[in-house]
């Protein structure tokens, strides 16, 4: 089986954890765990966040000393070989040492026409007080907006058209590599009119290349794993019901947090109804036992309509 | 032919300059386009120096708004992410859309018995009062040194022993593929007492770990690109003379500056000896005319003992 599996940057980064390299390489341990007894039976990529590290890699760059604007495609690319790196050395040292590993940079074109850079919505980086916000707007050309109390930059998050290393990645799959990349989203870039690619200060939604991707390396499976056990409906009141199974039809009934789990859901849907395969969304250290179709949400064509989980699944998601 | 290019951290930022990331997009692009027609006809791996990126994302992670501690390994692994996306966008630029290109974090095996943790010499990162170097190496573990009038942190740079990318790179090479790897001298990773790779607080010469890499994938040619012509003997006196060609055993009648000729030498002598093929050391603007061998010096056993360049060739270095 070839299987992607796309690590939510929940699942890299505890909420509320500092974000330093012995915090963030424990995480990636807890994720390697789970990802090894797949990498040594299937063929096997992996993706995943990098919100919080992007984050702040930005607010080192532009303060403190040898500050310098690093724009987003840049910092996005200092993560994916960070977070690249400690995913191949973690889970390298759970597999047998004969296992080939390849982390690749990875640029994904998108629209310099789509409507997301008319209307930047995703907020990146620290809150500022709306003083700052306007001055820093002012200063770099940033769009800011009010989040909470607070202001954040926005930026846009537009679709995902092609992934340029394609090829690359087939070519190291087809020789039984674990191939980490897709990192972040990839690298936005855009043609510009001189027909030259270049990088574009934007954030491409994780799982929707990840479920790009796993179209196009027609992968048997695609797995989101954050930190819930499942989709759940009614997220946080008394009638929250977690969903067992269910054809993407089904889903689009209801609607979902557009930051958190909207996204994972409307790529699980894509997938399962563009492939006719099975996605999967459920928590890092579940990732095994969604592949086997025993936890989590699965999204496939195949199920009628949905199937809610037990009562008693359901009081886990609920702890 | 299979031709592996190192590129010096000095053909990437000029001296001088500061490393924003337009400066260094400015260079990455004279370097591809030296390097493109080498590409456009030949397999290419490409490998980088990055020194003063990485001093940089040092200096930029400890101080100011979201410190936090990050080991060299980690800040290697963002470097070449970042270096390796400008040069794949910068080359790929130049190049027909069709040509596959990967850049491919690198992680080497260095022994933890190396002398050289004994010893560490390295200079790294930003300058420092001797008052505030004896602090940090107090807080931190550093080692410092003095450097000329000020005090700067020092780590090993130990032997590689091992490029654990190495069958990706040549399955992605017999593909066609640009492969751009190696970055900064890898990752330096030791195995600790309990079998698991880690990596190290080191930094490993990166033209050795490209000497390495040329011998391993069974190179043709192997160029280092800095910012002077040729090696030259006498730098900066009235008797400096460029060497045009030389045998290995040749080189080893003269001293070269030890951090900059020096590894560069003992790099090209090591792959001519252990290969029998020709290694060229010379400036970025010339990587094509020195692999045809007509700039730059040259490196071979096939040379009986040591031409040196022209009176008019000689001008030009002394420019």
């Amino acid at each position: 089986m070839r299987v992607v599996v796309a690590l939510g940057g929940n699942a890299l980064l505890r909420r509320g954890e500092p974000m330093t390299a012995e915090n963030q390489r424990a995480n990636v341990r807890r994720a390697a765990v789970a990802l090894a007894p797949i990498a040594a039976e299937h063929e096997l990529i992996i993706s995943h966040g990098n919100g919080p590290q992007v984050g702040l890699l930005a607010l080192q760059a532009e303060s403190g000393q040898g500050a310098a604007h690093f724009p987003l495609d840049v910092l996005g690319a200092q993560t994916e070989g960070m977070i690249g790196y400690l995913i191949e050395q973690e889970l390298g040292n759970l597999l047998p040492f004969e296992k080939p590993f390849a982390t690749l940079l990875t640029m994904v074109e998108v629209d310099p026409a789509d409507p997301a850079f008319q209307n930047p919505k995703k907020p990146i980086g620290p809150v500022y007080s709306e003083e700052d916000a306007h001055r820093l707007a002012k200063e770099r050309g940033w769009t800011v907006a009010k989040d909470g109390a607070h202001w954040r930059r926005v930026v846009a998050s537009p679709l995902p058209k092609r992934i340029f290393e394609l090829r690359p990645v087939r070519w190291l799959l087809e020789k039984g590599t674990i191939v980490i990349c897709g990192g972040g989203g990839g690298i936005p870039t855009v043609y510009g009119e001189d027909g030259k690619l270049r990088g574009v200060e934007a954030v491409i939604d994780k799982d929707r290349v990840a479920s790009l991707l796993a179209q196009q390396v027609e992968a048997d499976a695609f797995i989101m794993a954050t930190d819930v056990s499942a989709v759940v409906v009614g997220w946080g009141t008394k009638d929250a019901r977690a969903i067992r199974r269910a054809s993407p039809a089904a889903l689009s009934r209801f609607e979902f947090a557009s930051g958190s789990m909207g996204p994972k859901v409307e790529a699980a849907r894509d997938f399962a109804q563009r492939t006719g395969r099975t996605a999967g969304i459920g928590s890092l250290e579940d990732i095994p036992r969604i592949l086997r179709g025993d936890a989590g949400t699965l999204v496939s064509n195949d199920v009628a309509t949905l199937e809610w989980a037990s009562a008693e699944t359901l009081a886990l998601f609920q702890d």
